[in-house]
C-alpha cells in the first residue's frame, strides 16, 4: 500500500509520501514514490505515485528521459506550456503503459492500475494540482476540494477534513500532515517510514524545503506521541452524556 | 454499507449500529441491524449484522423461529449453555445459508457473504463478546481487542484506539462511539442516521438501556459540533514544526 497527501494552501502547495511498497506482507521495501522536475524559478512539478510499483516506475522513467534528449519528439514536462498540460502528459503516459503491459497478454497477481498526484507551477502562472487516473484522465483540485489523497485515504481524513485551512502557515501544514500520516501508519502496516516532504512556495517555481522524515525524526515521534494525550483530552472536553442508568 | 461497533469494557457491554442499507448509492434504506435475545436476569444475547441483507434477515429469521417453537430440536439461542455456544450456533447458522444461496446456483450482483458482531451473558457466567465470519468460524474480544467493528471500520477507528479505556464509564463509553460513528458518517454516505445503541451492564444478563438516535438528537448533534472543534484545538495545542524557510 501506500499513502500520499497532496495539498494547497493560499502561501503554495506541499506534498508528502511514505515510501514502503509491499508484495504480501512478508516482502516490503523501501521505494521512493516522490519525484520532482524542476528549473528553479521558471517550473518546478512534483508527482507522488500510489499503485503497482513496476507500472509507476516505467511512467517516471519515460517522462525523465524524455528530458535528456532535447531533439526528443515526444512532449517533456519539462517544455509543456502548462500544468494542464504536463497533467495530460502524466495521464497519456499512465494509460499507455497500463495499456502495453494489460494487452501483452501476460497476467499477474496485482492490477497494472496507479494513480498520481501532480502539482507545481510555471512562471507567470497559478499553481495547480491534479489527480490523475489510471484511466489517463484527471480532476484539479479547486477550494472545495483543497487536497488529494491516494493509497490508504481512510484513516487520515478525518482530521484533514477537520483541521485543514487555506490561510494556514507551511509548518502548520506539515504538522496536519505528519498527523494525518500518523494516524495512516497506527492502522496500516503497509504504509510506513521514511516520509518524503516536499514544500513549494507560491510565485518561487522552486522546491523550497525538502526532507525525509526518518523512523528516528523526533518531531515526528513528538507529535505522535502527543497526537494520542491531544485526542484524549479533545474528547474529554466534549460535553458528558447524560445516561438514564 | 453499515458501521457497528460491540465494546467491552470493565461494566459491561455496549453497541451501536447504524441503520442504512445501500444498493447503488441511490437505493438507499433504512433497516435495523441490532437484534436482541433476553430472558432478563437470565441471559442476554445482542447480534449486529453486516453485510448481505438477505442473508443476515435470513440468519436472523430462522434464529428468532427456533425460540417460538420450543419442540424444535435444532440449537436455540435461548437454551444455548454458554456464549460460546452461541456464537458456534450463529456461525452454522450463518455458514449454511450463504452455502444454501451459493449452491443454489443463481449468481448476485452483490456478495451473499455476512460479517456477525455477537455480545451478551448468560447468569453465573462473564459477559462475552464475539466476531463471527461468514465461514463460520469466530474470534472472541480480549483485553488486547476488547471491541469488534463491521462494515466501514476505517474512518472510526483512529478514535477507538486512542480513547478506549476498560475503566470508562458507560456515558463515556457512549460519548465515544457517538465520536466514532460520526467521523464515518461524515465520510461514507452508505453510514446513515438513525443509529440504535443498547448498554449491557455486567452481571444483570439484561439490556440496561436501550435507545434510537435519530437524526435531530440534540446530544449527538452537539458531539458532531463540538469534535470538529475540539480536534482543531486538539491539532493546536501540539508542538509547532520548526520549518527552515
Amino acid at each position: 500500500m501506500t499513502y500520499c497527501v497532496g495539498m494547497q494552501i493560499d502561501a503554495g502547495l506541499i506534498f508528502m509520501s511514505d515510501t514502503r511498497t509491499n508484495a504480501g506482507v512478508d516482502n516490503i521495501s523501501t521505494f521512493r514514490k516522490m519525484y520532482s522536475w524542476e528549473t528553479p524559478g521558471e517550473r518546478v512539478v512534483t508527482i507522488m505515485a500510489a499503485g503497482n510499483l513496476a507500472t509507476t516506475q516505467s511512467v517516471i522513467s519515460q517522462l525523465g528521459e524524455r528530458d535528456k534528449r532535447p531533439q526528443e519528439d515526444r512532449p517533456s514536462l519539462l517544455r509543456a506550456r502548462s500544468m494542464f498540460a504536463i497533467a495530460n502528459i502524466i495521464g497519456e503516459t499512465l494509460r499507455d503503459t497500463i495499456r502495453g503491459d494489460a494487452l501483452s497478454g501476460e497476467t499477474a497477481e496485482s492490477q497494472f492500475g496507479a494513480t498520481f498526484i501532480v502539482g507545481g507551477q510555471i512562471r507567470g502562472l497559478p499553481p495547480r494540482l491534479f489527480l490523475v487516473y489510471p484511466e489517463g484522465n484527471f480532476i484539479e483540485a479547486t477550494p472545495d476540494t483543497p487536497f488529494f489523497q491516494i493509497g490508504e485515504t481512510k484513516y487520515g481524513r478525518p482530521i484533514l477534513v477537520r483541521a485543514y485551512d487555506p490561510q494556514m502557515s507551511f509548518a502548520d501544514a506539515a504538522k496536519l500532515l505528519m498527523v494525518s500520516f500518523d494516524s495512516t501508519l497506527k492502522a496500516n502496516l503497509t504504509v510506513g517510514l521514511p516520509f518524503d516532504m516536499q514544500i513549494v512556495p507560491v510565485d518561487q517555481c522552486r522546491i523550497g524545503f525538502e526532507t525525509r522524515i526518518q523512523a528516528d525524526d523526533p518531531y515526528f515521534n513528538e507529535i505522535s506521541r502527543s497526537w494520542g494525550n491531544a485526542l484524549k483530552q479533545a474528547f474529554r472536553s466534549l460535553p458528558p452524556y447524560d445516561l438514564p442508568l
